[in-house]
């Protein structure tokens, strides 16, 4: 294994301890907020106090109260078709927050969230043609699947029933997958993509989740001809990319949205075409038949009812949120009108290549708040309650856990 | 207008009257069923002894019991773009007993229902270069639209917001259009297909409903492709046809009912692939990712959950019936494996004439119970119980208005 900036010895609990007594202020991207989750962590028992070992540092949740907390642990050596990369950025999901705190009812701990990994490639199997090391890379959601069934084979592997997700997944080896808020990551090179250099990593990290799950489905459904209007329900970190690619399509944008706080936002600085307030009936009705495809991104229990007139007839709703209720949906509201409700999740590694390449072309990222990781459990408080414009990006290689 | 085999004045009601009396035997294809609703309905007060007058005899409801009976009205004479059918034969389409009886809201009565309507041409308009006396031609669901708005344009026109269907909508005259339970109908030729004389009439009929409402959706959805595995849920005038055009497109067919009597006339009889009983928990299960499409034909209350396991990954699900309870549908469910729910309403008068076409080339109808007119209030109410196998089509020609 290539020595990287955290070897797994350079850093030891004892330093990170000390690092936090004498480190004075946050980091000015975070305004008033203070160290004292990341001091009170490495002070908790059982955190790297326990007699942890392993080359890789790392934050994780110990149980279902979702804390965060330094962690050591092992990754595995670089095998032939792997490559390592020292993790510069990751973004903060809201999925990570659910997992932590076993809301999805599969969680193993102690659990390292994080599936929007960016960083620098140190080391490369003996068997990769696609990397060498210095290259800027990323890792997503998933980091293997079966590759022999129907999903894999036509190239849907996040599809695949046994895909290996990027942390809380049980490896083939028998290991529990852990994710990207640590210092590096070995993964299989065919489940890495490539990063431009002319992208911002910090930018770029949160298009491995916020990105091709916004930017699959416009393509996937067709909602990307120049032209068409696109609909996004939601001005979240999933949402603001909707703007982004559809505008980048040549299509024109209306945000709907509960919150007429954002529509300044919406308007001026990402460049929305229209704004529509959806708890305000008029504004509704007035944009009732305009849209081609909507790209619902809310998580939070809503109904599709009052979104659905907004589509042009043949239009298409495309889910990617998973709010916990189920919708109600009557038949003649899509019968009458030909419409179509679907789901989307993530992208395949073909697309988010795809659209990596896309964003390095139109010079695109996600607007972000980056933060040290150390910050990582106020970030998950804030992200609760949409306080964030509009992704908490961990600033790894910036961070104590840097070594 | 030209002379027809009835002409307005050849029948007169006396002789109607006496046509019933003189009646000795129901026709062999109705069993048992006995000419006591036509004659209780030559009988009543406000059926045709009340006076009325016009060129075309007809069945109508006269209010919201639904009681077909006896009516005479008059049809435009024939303008420079219609062309004057002589109807020979009309299906009974279940959402005709919807709209004799008001469930829909919106009936306006007296009622002439029947949109699956076909006969021979016996006059053309002065502009109609598309037909010519004596072809066969056949009238769908709608016989007008604006022409001008975005779907008129991308030739959509049934889901044009003007769009005047045959029977119970108000024409631009400002009269009310009357269906095929009559004997001739004046339609724009633009509104009418070309039926090939090598299909019988009275098997065609139904395809001007039920036909295009599971033809346009197979096509449309790209259902449509040999090797293809799709599904249909519930076997009656609409399932059975999915059944027909799935198999000649070359996929595969699997049937899902509740009734595991249907069972035997589903394999041996249509030729379906696969029969799946949809209360057994075992047959579903081991029907589970097995078809690309499903077309969803019930009209009664029902849910999705247990349906939409049966899609591969990708897979889409189109609602053709208008239950009247909506639908209650898990986000997880769609998005994790990026399924499409959809509707769609009958087709297009493109898709209609592409889809008579195919039928004429592949030699399929719709298997029908062919009765008089008379029969059509005993023929309600055996439909009601989906005691038809599978779609009641009234003999015109063969009845005792046709004079």
């Amino acid at each position: 294994m290539a020595a990287g900036a955290w070897g797994g010895s350079a850093t030891s609990a004892a330093k990170l301890e000390e690092l936090v007594k004498e480190y004075g202020k946050p980091d000015a991207s975070i305004g008033d907020a203070s160290f004292s989750v990341a001091k009170e962590a490495l002070h908790r028992p059982c955190s790297h106090t326990c007699g942890e070992s392993g080359n890789c540092l790392a934050f994780a949740a110990r149980d279902k109260s979702g804390h965060l907390e330094p962690y050591r642990f092992d990754r595995r050596p670089v095998g032939p078709d792997d490559i390592r990369i020292q993790i510069t950025h990751c973004g903060i999901c809201h999925s990570d927050l659910h997992q932590i705190r076993g809301e999805w009812g599969n969680s193993k701990w102690p659990m390292v969230p994080g599936h929007e990994i960016v960083g620098v490639v140190t080391e490369v199997g003996a068997a990769v043609t696609d990397f060498k090391a210095g290259d800027h890379a990323g890792v997503g959601c998933m980091v293997d699947s079966c590759g022999e069934c129907e999903q894999c084979k036509e190239g849907d592997e996040q599809y695949c029933p046994s895909c290996i997700f990027t942390y809380n997944s049980t490896a083939p080896d028998g290991t529990i997958t852990q994710g990207g808020y640590s210092t590096h990551v070995v993964v299989k090179s065919s489940f890495a993509v490539r990063v431009a250099k002319s992208l911002p990593l910090d930018g770029a990290a949160p298009l491995l989740c916020a990105g091709i799950t916004t930017y699959s489905p416009l393509k996937y459904f067709g909602l990307d001809k120049p032209g068409m209007a696109i609909g996004v329900v939601g001005l979240g970190g999933l949402g603001h990319m909707v703007v982004k690619w559809a505008k980048a399509f040549g299509c024109t944008v209306t945000v709907i949205s509960t919150s007429p706080s954002k529509k300044g936002d919406a308007l001026e600085r990402l460049g929305a075409h229209k704004f529509v307030v959806s708890r305000s009936e008029e504004e509704m009705k007035a944009a009732a038949g305009t849209l081609h495809g909507i790209i619902d991104t809310v998580a939070a229990k809503h109904e599709l009812a009052p979104y659905l007139p907004l589509l042009k007839t043949n239009g298409k709703y495309v889910i990617v949120g998973l709010p916990p209720d189920p919708f109600q949906m009557h038949a003649g509201v899509v019968v009458t009108r030909r419409l179509t409700v679907a789901g989307s999740m993530i992208g395949s590694i073909r697309e988010t290549q795809e659209m990596m390449d896309f964003a390095a072309e139109h010079g695109i990222t996600c607007d972000i708040e980056k933060i040290p990781i150390e910050y990582c459990n106020q970030a998950m408080e804030r992200m609760e309650k949409n306080d964030v414009r509009y992704r908490f990006v961990l600033d790894i290689a910036g961070s104590l856990i840097a070594g």
